[in-house]
């Protein structure tokens, strides 16, 4: 299952679901759509309480939502014109995950991005935090202000999202606790980054993690450590590895992680990227750049760098 | 007006407010029994919409939820005997914000807290994160993993949040969106903490930001650079100063942080901790310590160091 938000002209984002390769599926709108037919007079109040619109909280309802989410899906299937289903064409995607507890970020977790960057193999995962504000859809622009950070960058990025609460995982049971994977773009300004001892504020800009264009669920990805990931920069490769070579894979992560701290549905984990950042040739994103990244099974995601000037 | 959390038995914690010393009214409560006397039928719709149980959505409602909750201590203070009131000693207190999008920590704020870390003075303010899984009532005790840190270090901080949403606010108007401050104990692991360049890991336990007891509103609150500020541990001083000694103040936070991402109703910044933490001389918490924060017109927090081993 491939879940993603969209909205359609002006409202929040609401979650929806992929059919098929051009159309979604509003998972609520059909189940009441469904309830409504079969004769339920409360049908509106009992599919808000059962298939949220929000994908965290969708995720925190567990399996009702997604048995429910199921029947709803086929119910729109099987009756065309039903309520609920969009062209893909005709909505705006945002990111998967709208208001995450947590989005956790690991630095250097492939060998060749440790290199160009200068620092040491770590003996344990480095992780940083990205707060809400960061999060923009799939296809939508970065503004830019180039008055706050001259040395804006990209890092293309395996992620993954909490299905359920996990504490002290251990790591062969923590694929369990994967709802499923998503592409990032770490979106960082490195200047910023760079003048104090912790990176938060070079990962803290507005919009600066696109994510997306789907959550794809778990048994869609047979094997997230062999997945090919690739940067483009207005069509020119930047970034190229596969996730195999992550230092630090996502059981391991999801073990070491949850042993630290609780993670709840919806928390996201960006796994850090692979060399070919540009600041390791003093190479920086510029106004009408074009970053483009794509994963293997889960798609791309594309990000157009548009400069804003506030004073 | 001091705003907190409480909870009466089994329930989640509700956005209550001091009233006198020893009484808190539920604001929600009393509203709604004061439109369900003066005959209004949707007293209940009414007041879960107006007048949020959650504190970020009381700040989030704006001056709709003030007025509505000064009018419902009113009404509570007038008639003796109405729903909403209890008495302080019949409730349990949790951290005056409940889901704040961010919370966001300035490291190295105080010139001898710096020195006795061995850090050069920030040109810029260091800042970091904390998630919402660390936050903990201002009387609870800290569940301490002994088998993942040994080095268990107490920070007491000024601690403020913000009222309305904030972009790039010049730090002449960085006081209209603090709502007001609170005291926060900023329990750091700093085996963890110091085991990879990024601080986060250290500072991410669950329970390991007790905050409260009250948010204060900032009419209460003339000068928040003029707070004297005080820690002990089991009854001996470890940490005392004042906040003229912060090196970035409340206002140039604001503005700060502001120019680099937008900060939202809840958003919770701890202003960083003063000199003599345990780590300066070697001496971590250990089972059954207690910590006390103090800060003057804010109150007292006081946690209890509880070990818990999980194997």
């Amino acid at each position: 299952m491939k879940l993603l938000t969209y909205k359609h002209g002006e409202q929040p984002f609401r979650l929806g679901i992929l059919v098929g390769n051009d159309h979604i599926c509003d998972p609520q709108q059909a189940y009441m759509s469904m309830l409504f037919a079969g004769g339920q007079l409360r049908a509106s109040e009992l599919s808000q309480a059962m298939l949220p619109s929000d994908p965290t909280e969708f995720l925190e309802t567990g399996d009702f939502a997604w048995d429910a989410a199921k029947q709803a899906i086929k119910y729109a299937e099987d009756c065309p014109g039903s309520s609920g289903v969009y062209s893909l064409s005709a909505v705006e995607l945002g990111p998967p995950i709208l208001r995450p507890k947590k989005i956790i970020a690991v630095g250097l977790n492939y060998r060749n991005h440790i290199l160009e960057m200068g620092r040491d193999l770590p003996t344990h995962p480095v992780i940083f935090a990205k707060f809400s504000n960061t999060l923009l859809g799939p296809y939508s622009a970065f503004p830019w202000c180039s008055d706050l950070t001259k040395k804006l960058d990209y890092e293309g990025e395996l992620a993954f999202v909490i299905s359920r609460r996990a504490k002290r995982v251990p790591r062969e049971r923590a694929f369990e606790y994967v709802a499923g994977y998503t592409i990032a773009n770490d979106l960082s300004a490195r200047d910023l980054q760079k003048r104090t001892i912790q990176w938060l504020q070079g990962k803290s800009l507005d919009g600066s993690l696109p994510l997306g264009p789907y959550l794809v669920t778990r048994d869609e990805v047979a094997d997230p450590h062999n997945l090919s990931l690739r940067v483009t920069v207005n069509g020119e490769e930047r970034q190229r590895a596969t996730t195999s070579e992550l230092v630090f894979g996502v059981d391991y992560l999801v073990s070491f992680l949850s042993h630290i701290m609780t993670l709840d549905p919806g928390d996201i984990v960006l796994t850090g990227t692979p060399g070919g950042v540009g600041e390791a040739r003093n190479v920086f994103l510029q106004d009408g750049d074009v970053v483009r990244v794509e994963i293997e099974k889960l798609g791309w995601i594309e990000t157009r760098i548009e400069e804003v000037r506030e004073s």
